[in-house]
């Protein structure tokens, strides 16, 4: 197997890691904030989508990832997955000696700030999360964010992934699903705050937008890929931008080619090279 | 770990094998069709979906599936999953010494004989087939189904699973989504036969039937959960009901809760019990 080029002695090293492609909407978040920085990348595409499978399975694939990610010299990781955030979190914490940082807390912080600036309505919680099944039946977002002080709803939308992946971000049936998830949601109020808890759904933020506004509800929609990104700049305590670009490598577990097509799509930029990784599953 | 009791001596046993609970569609097919018989149905649920993952991957789990089922005393194993049998069938049938049925062939041969009592439309293809992305790639129906004389058109519908996982099996979305990829798939001529290449399709059954009847196309709806089961049965020249009726084992790698809740929809039946197994991946 051939190894893409080490980072340079003393530069920035953070790894991303995701069950699929999804989380490459982090790394396109993280990026442009942390230049002079190389991102090593790990997409688990073999085991996808973490989504469906239990708390065991998840934390055991989570961490050995994890491991992995250090072993090339990450100093800091992004779990970029929401379910392995939201099911894995401390696991992967006790199994590496670098931070370790999730997408849900500095989702529902941002969502927190979201919504002291948006008006209150007359009804209805303060926070609604979209998100996968899996990460609804986990309640992470519910529990951080009810830590925070907000009234929260969570709302499962388990065909919003493959609508993502089907490539119909701006399509009729996509506006129509959200339109029936979202009728669902609003049912009991409107919140101030929408918080797009799955890493797919930056790609339809629009559409999310525009449903809202259809049916009347002025949320702020909140993308936790973006507030992720920003808390790993203020972690690191970034503050002006660097000369060179931040740099990156791709790692997947399963068709490269595939992952390289697809993830361009996420990331908003070309993948050059996808290196394959058996991480044993 | 709890053994379920192990089948009576000399009663056939007969091993069933899905990345999921869509395999239960053919294990529903095969009950009525084998009395006296014990199937043991293994659904490798921490490692779903198949249909994403590249050939080396589908066999080596795949393998792994037909020795645990083999181990445990079947006698013939049936393949209920399209993306297994399209890409590992070879080295199944070289890992174990019983005989080995997937879905591919029987149901092109169903096709096949469907096809020979459909009027012949004015253009277009003999046979359709409507699989997931990754069975389309293998191009296993399409290579099959030329090989017995037929002309046969592919066409993968990736949210039709997720379709109904959601439950919306009869749903004005579902419908939609059905009318835009089957109105893609007509746009060369209309089939004779429509073949369901997914064990999840037939739950949609009814609703591809009228979707095809809306756009004016008077093609036979194929169902290979069925025509596998037939095969079963000529295979083992069962041709009398006997008087016992057939039991079942269900064995699951993950959540065997949501095995049962969801798998009931597919076999029709409840599962009172599921097994969790560790494959090890």
């Amino acid at each position: 197997m051939t190894q893409p080029a080490p980072p340079a002695p003393n530069q920035r090293v953070i790894g991303v890691f995701d069950s699929g492609f999804g989380g490459l909407t982090v790394l396109r978040a993280l990026l442009p904030r942390l230049p002079e920085t190389h991102f090593i990348y790990l997409g688990d595409t073999a085991r996808l989508p973490y989504g469906a499978k239990s708390q065991a399975t998840v934390a055991r694939y989570a961490v050995e990832a994890a491991r992995f990610l250090v072993s090339r010299g990450a100093d800091l990781l992004v779990i970029a997955c929401n379910t392995a955030t939201a099911l894995a979190l401390p696991q992967i914490r006790a199994a590496v000696a670098v931070p370790v940082i999730g997408v849900i807390e500095p989702g529902a912080k941002a969502a927190l700030a979201a919504t002291r600036h948006s008006p209150e309505p007359s009804n209805g919680k303060d926070v609604l999360v979209l998100a996968t099944a899996a990460t609804v039946q986990s309640h992470a977002y519910r529990d951080t964010c009810t830590a925070l002080g907000l009234r929260v709803e969570e709302k499962a939308c388990p065909l919003l992934v493959p609508l993502v992946e089907e490539g119909w971000t701006d399509h009729p049936v996509t506006h129509e699903v959200l339109r029936i998830y979202l009728t669902e949601a609003l049912a009991e109020g409107h919140p101030r705050t929408v918080l797009l808890g799955c890493t797919h759904y930056p790609l339809i933020a629009p559409a999310v937008t525009q449903a809202l506004h259809h049916l009347g509800c002025e949320a702020t929609v909140v993308d936790s890929a973006e507030a992720t990104a920003e808390a790993v700049r203020a972690t690191l305590g970034v503050t002006n931008g660097g000369k060179a670009p931040a740099s990156f490598d791709c790692y997947a577990t399963d068709s490269v080619e595939k992952f390289a097509r697809l993830g361009t799509h996420f990331l908003g930029h070309p993948i050059p090279h996808v290196e394959l990784l058996d991480l044993g599953g």
